[in-house]
């Protein structure tokens, strides 16, 4: 019996083709077939299981090509050598499909992919900072093959193991909780548990904000957010959700902190209207963390900023070592109620009409939506 | 005769009123006669030597009043209760005239004064951070009496006497080198010498701002600065004097540091266009610190901001343990040439058309006047 069924197996035909969704420019993606990968020395197959849309996904599908890693018809990436169309997806989770002999990964192993490309030689990468790379880029944005595939190939280095008590339909959460989890160590505080804290903007990067906060210790946070399903999302998890339309957050922040003021605020919404109040919000010596990506130039008030002396900071994705550690804090439980950060698991065929399409259009009711190859895992 | 001449100083007529340079608002700086300041607790009268005029005092003079630390005609300052007009003039040095008994100031007495006034009641105040309180005013802008004056009344804990080797004539330097002194260390930087520095604008502030570098050990300052007579009276100062609208700031910086970019970035200037140069020549993680007043919000370029983690901070003026410092040092012979601030020196009565008209009709020549309302002391 067992001989039959391997005989069957032999006999089906090989797949030479994979389902992926490229994109091609300005509100251009297309659900396409594209030749199945190889498996090349250093990297491994790996089967997507689930892969989110990430902000910067929609912004290039509403505003793009704009120019940043993602590469443009006439100039390629420097890293990848590629050029539109690319497969998008940089949140991706899913299994190993195969592996070269001797490789730590093996056929049916859960992985998580850390999509970060850097050059590997400028001084950013040779010391520990290859999330400073001049060369930055993506996996799912510049090139290569991203999650929104049935198969990707993928430098060994950059797979991590799912921990086995971590739910596979999240473990794509990676990717936006290492985001979160740079930008909290980059601000330099040793110790959240006594600090207070606002978050300007309760889309998928602030839940990731105050996801990765807690996992810091934080104990008083408070949310600034003028939807209000986004604010609801958040309201019990942090100590208030104030609406910047209703309230004057600066004073609300001050009476919360008995007048002191906050001592660290994360832009999450990357507009300019956010950071007036967050500055005014602000303790003096207070931090002004930015998690956004900017359009625009960022335009700072002077006065409080002086006054104050306010330390305005950004961050810039994460490196190997923040992606790894978030891995381990999944693992750990860190995260409890991670997975309410996923609203919506859609096939990768609806891709446009219910994932990018239903962001754009009910973008206060989502966090973040999910997207799979397998059909079967939309149960 | 000793007896004579007793008599005779006896019989001179007790002096009932001064002279002094009042700001009555907008383009109205006028010397005029006042009452001669009574000695009350905790004060001291002080003959005023020499007094500097500051960019701040010429801003309020152009574009005043501006509703900062100056009073308006319908707005005291909150700490002095005064009203315009004011005596200007906050970088004042003089002599001991008369102290209460039992004061550590003694008639005679060479002192420099620390103008700044706090609340000493607020929690910057009692925290060591008196630097930042709210209602922040200065001797000589917010009201009290400032050092366009013959005699000024002065709280005892304001007074630091100056060190015997310190040129008299130059110890009204202290204020402004405490604004640089902050500066510095508000970066955080604990080693200066293997630091690459750049500092954007040469006028009082830059030169400060490098003399101060140079006590803080730093050994490689570039300036960029597009006055052709500002950027000679550093060239020996520095490493490099660069003029931003003859060359790419960005890219000479990097050349100058085998690529790598500046480590620190000090805004002396208070000018958008010289932002973005200076984030372009910063290295990765790098620090922009403003020491200037600006008038405008400060517009940050997003990728250089972003993508190099740069951190932007700023300086509020100095705390009272920055302004002992900067006399130590003074003593310590720790800022050589530091004389050459003073560009120019005349007397009160002509502080509208040869000090402030001068230094708005020749800024680029000149890096500091200062005025002495004795006329004995221009020779």
């Amino acid at each position: 019996m067992l001989l039959e069924v391997s005989c069957a197996l032999s006999e089906l035909p090989v797949k030479t083709s994979i389902r992926a969704a490229r994109y091609h420019g300005n509100k251009d993606v297309r659900v396409e077939d594209l030749p199945m990968p190889t498996l090349k020395p250093g990297t491994a197959l790996v089967e997507i299981e689930w892969c989110g849309i990430c902000g910067s996904d929609l912004h290039e599908y509403v505003a793009g090509p704009l120019g940043g890693p993602i590469p443009t018809d006439d100039r390629p990436h420097p890293l990848t050598g590629e050029w539109l169309p690319v497969v998008l997806g940089h949140e991706a989770c899913g299994v190993i499909k195969s592996s070269n002999k001797g490789s730590r990964f093996k056929p049916g192993q859960r992985v998580v992919i850390n999509p970060r490309l850097n050059c590997k030689q400028c001084v950013p990468c040779t010391t520990g900072h290859e999330h400073q790379c001049p060369q930055l880029g993506f996996l799912g944005y510049s090139g290569i093959g991203g999650g929104f595939s049935e198969v990707v190939p993928v430098g060994e280095e950059s797979l991590y193991p799912i921990p086995g008590n971590v739910h596979f339909e999240c473990a794509a959460l990676v990717e936006p909780l290492a985001v979160a989890h740079h930008a909290i160590k980059a601000t330099g505080v040793e110790d959240f548990s006594s600090k207070t804290v606002l978050v300007t903007g309760c889309g998928p990067v602030g839940v990731a904000v105050i996801l990765g906060l807690k996992s810091f210790g934080a104990k008083r946070i408070i949310v600034s957010e003028p939807a209000t399903a986004r604010r609801q999302q958040t309201e019990d998890m942090v100590e208030a959700a104030l609406d910047p339309t209703a309230e004057d957050i600066g004073r609300r922040c001050r009476e919360l902190t008995d007048g002191r003021g906050i001592d660290v605020a994360f832009d999450c919404a990357g507009v300019q209207r956010g950071v007036q109040p967050a500055l005014e919000a602000l303790a003096n010596d207070g931090i002004w963390m930015n998690v956004s990506i900017w359009e625009m130039p960022i335009l700072l008030t002077f006065w409080p900023f002086m006054l104050k002396e306010l330390k305005v900071m950004t961050s810039a994705c994460y490196t190997d070592e923040d992606f790894r550690e978030v891995v381990e804090r999944l693992g750990q439980e860190k995260y409890p109620g991670y997975e309410r950060m996923v609203t919506g698991r859609i096939c990768l065929d609806d891709i446009v009409p219910k994932g990018f399409k239903a962001l754009i259009e009910n973008k206060d009711t989502h966090i973040k939506i999910f997207v799979t190859p397998k059909k079967s895992n939309l149960g």
